[in-house]
């Protein structure tokens, strides 16, 4: 019953030509990443703009994103949403396309409450799906942390397949990490900060979701190689070389998503990869020195000549 | 171009019942506002429920609502949701159902960004639709404040047609209201604070949108009529009564949205206006001793007998 | 046993000469204060520099500000510090200097705690002296806000005298004042928030600690003696005044301190009243455009010709 | 120039009895720490209650400390304090008692501030001292983050000569560890985080600062001379080990420093090495279910029996 999902899995980037998603850049992102060896995708996660694609939009990049992968990766899709009722819809969406092996969920955000109606949420969606599910902790933008208790119980009744950690808050996943062994584990437990996934691979991470996979996705796979026949100082020198590539969201001028999605959309452009960084509204691309910047990281890390 | 829009305008309770829209209690209690000399209501906002509703019961409620008002007093109608493109489709389904004034959005959120985009975000939304704009500065939910400059520039500039102003911040919208004075008005402002509404009186609101009115609908026009004829005394009486009614919401182990709204829900059940206190999922209904809590606020301000 | 302390007590701020207090300022402000007709100080608040003073200097400050006033408005002195053996040891010196009505003391700051290590802290300063306890709501600085119960509870027990309310939440602030009431007013409870006082007049608050009133004290105590006698549009128009006035606190590129204080402490030098807008290190004194915007304001508000 | 201080360096736990210094437990501590081969002490750390103690217990403590080392292993000492002119207050009278290697300040707190101030504030205390001064990062007491920019500059001007982080932020860390190494490593870098110090030693820290060594210095000083000598295996398999001992820490109804020092000191009076469990006003000693489960955890991983 425990989750095939391991190992790499980036939160998939989207490339966009005037408002509309751009296949064709989409198509050559995927392939390059599957040809990295990355172990699955993560469709529509907060770096794949879920936030910023309607109804629509996000059925049509998973639509596009099962035709493209085919088959070769697992595909986890975000069905992020303020509540119950509205991730519910977006759970059935994600099954009339089809094609995924499991859905992520944040707790419930813009109305407050407690983790009483979080413990509920989750077991609703649980319950509505065969579909697994994971659990998405990412306290900077649903502005509450999931404690490791309410997890672990939730991983141990079968209602949480897996947990992608974005919060930031290590002394947590490592405390959740121990639970989880001592409970058999039944979780999967992938971290999202790509700057040190290897202390969480220290803690016993069963993976990661960087976006700046997005980016260097051989960077990660060795990294996750490395992890997998215990060469931590392979693991670490692997760390240190991304965490200097992830010096490109360091930008001017422009916080958060705009720095962040917008850093991976302009190296993607300047690799060749993106036809274009535009970013979803009301964002701006990356411009001028930003770019510039972009660019002199890439240089110094050896992904540009 | 001034919105016609001010006094007392609340931000309407939902009825429900099995999880449906109960539609017996809606009119019931829409009725009872407009008897009550309402000037005005707001639907779809946080205490009604915007977060918990799919886009179909967003598009049923505006329905039902329109139909019982029946033009009695003018909607202004919540499109809350994370970015530009989703509000977007929330402002043509509004229009689509139509019967409203005026929409009211917040602050992107879930993605975090800066005010060049949250300027950008509602410039787009404005420019979208002849439906008045209004902003709806709610950081508790969207965690970002909407600054006093910013909201003015987009008065100036005919892009907002009013506020609400559930900020908390008294200092911020003292300011707000007199840089609007200085500039000629553009901007109608309304206050959330249903505690402190004589306060933002006398900072020159032009009205209020207060929940605890679902419940006590008479206190709030009897201020606002006391307001308009500058009785001050009465005005500030009047709010200590509507001060120890808002105590309903002091409620144990319930925090947030279900301490909130389950109050003014329970209230509503115990005077006979809702069939039910039932909350959407995953909120429970207040139950037990906070029942009979909310009970004996009521008998304390001699809404109960 | 209730304090006899109301009306307007502004928190002295402190002039200063290359480091040392400039006695000469300091007794020509204190002069002009109590000539404004205001009705207390309170030495050593957050605007008078307490964070900033040695134990020496505390001291220094306590005694000339005892000799210049010379028994004419009774003094509150602020005795903050982090944990209660330092608060105790800073009220004990307060005692040695002697003159002051009552201390004023905040949450424990710097080591965290909950709302029993408050209770306990602030009843084991009561016990330690006998004179008047003042607690200091200022989240801002100490990251924890005073529960009106907690407020209450203490008022009754005879711990505390009165609040001065700093947390900016106007909310909190009116049911203090309702449950202040209905438990017979045993705190006196003052607002400190300079834009904003008519509203916590409106609350039923016994007077106010504006910041501000160090350059307008004629203001204060104007909308003092209008609330006095219910006049309400004289109590609103002066603050609407006074809103304005406050506006020279919106300086460029300071923040917290150095903006609010630094404001101050440049109106009373560019008024004449102190010798210099000296800071106290690390914070530089406003410069260039900074000053040009407060002798703006100074001149819009009619203080400056 | 480079500071001699790297490998594990606890902040000390100050054991009280009757409210005064417990001096033979001190000894009985300090003891057992430098026999269990731990390179250094952090004298009044936010863990050796710096903030409960009064100037005269700060000194009383240096002064024994540095009697019962004598000159065993280094001595940092904390000078915490609300801002510049205390803290230099603090500095001269650590150079009175004398013994230390260097002093450890925070950005100044209480009165807020921007990164000038901060910047300022510790060019100021380096000038005034010829110990080496670290900086402290500690938003959760503080309420700032130091940014890895500052401190890079400082440490480049020979300002600071190391960093104590407890800032929670893993990220910025080895971003702060990345730039470093580029700069020559002018900066010693230590973790407070007990729970990841394998993760900080991936990122190239220096060495550990962690609470929890109070009570089992041994699991720190093998894990240290494991990195030393690369064998990441029994890095994390000793963080795992002391991760679960770390749960002494998860009690029920206590909260912070309370709850976090609370069981510290629990433990080494369960352990025979401190007398007493005492905390200073107005803390309370953890009682009851708390010490049980305290001693629970110490019995699972094997240090009670």
């Amino acid at each position: 019953m425990t989750s095939q999902i391991r190992g790499v899995i980036p939160p998939l980037a989207i490339p966009l030509k005037d408002g509309e998603l751009d296949v064709a850049s989409l198509e050559r992102h995927i392939n390059r990443l599957i040809a990295a060896g990355l172990h699955g995708l993560f469709v529509s996660g907060s770096t794949g703009e879920v936030a910023f694609s309607t109804t629509e939009r996000r059925a049509q990049i998973q639509r596009e994103v099962v035709r493209i992968v085919d088959g070769r990766v697992p595909l986890l899709v975000g069905v992020i949403d303020t509540e119950t009722e509205r991730v519910l819809d977006n759970i059935r969406a994600v099954e009339a396309v089809g094609g995924a092996a499991g859905v992520v969920a944040t707790a419930p955000f813009y109305a407050l409450g407690g983790e009483t109606e979080i413990e509920r949420h989750l077991r609703i969606l649980a319950e509505s799906t065969d579909l697994e599910l994971w659990a998405y902790d990412i306290p900077v933008c649903v502005h509450t942390k999931l404690s490791p208790d309410l997890l672990l119980r939730l991983g141990r009744d079968g209602v949480l397949a897996g947990v992608k950690d974005s919060s930031g808050d290590d002394v947590s996943f490592r405390w959740l990490a121990r639970a989880n062994e001592a409970a058999g584990r039944p979780l999967r437990l992938l971290t999202g900060h790509e700057v040190v996934v290897d202390g969480a691979y220290m803690s016993g991470a069963d993976g990661s979701v960087p976006g700046l996979a997005n980016v260097d996705p051989e960077g990660y796979v060795r990294q996750w190689q490395a992890y997998e026949r215990r060469d931590w100082e392979a693991v670490r020198t692997e760390q240190d070389r991304l965490a200097d590539l992830m010096r490109i969201v360091q930008v001017k001028g422009v916080q958060g998503f705009g720095a962040g999605v917008g850093a991976f959309k302009t190296a993607l452009h300047l690799l060749g990869v993106f036809d274009s960084s535009e970013m979803p509204r009301p964002v701006g691309a990356l411009e001028g020195d930003n770019v510039e910047h972009v660019a002199s990281v890439l240089r110094t890390v050896g992904l540009l000549s």
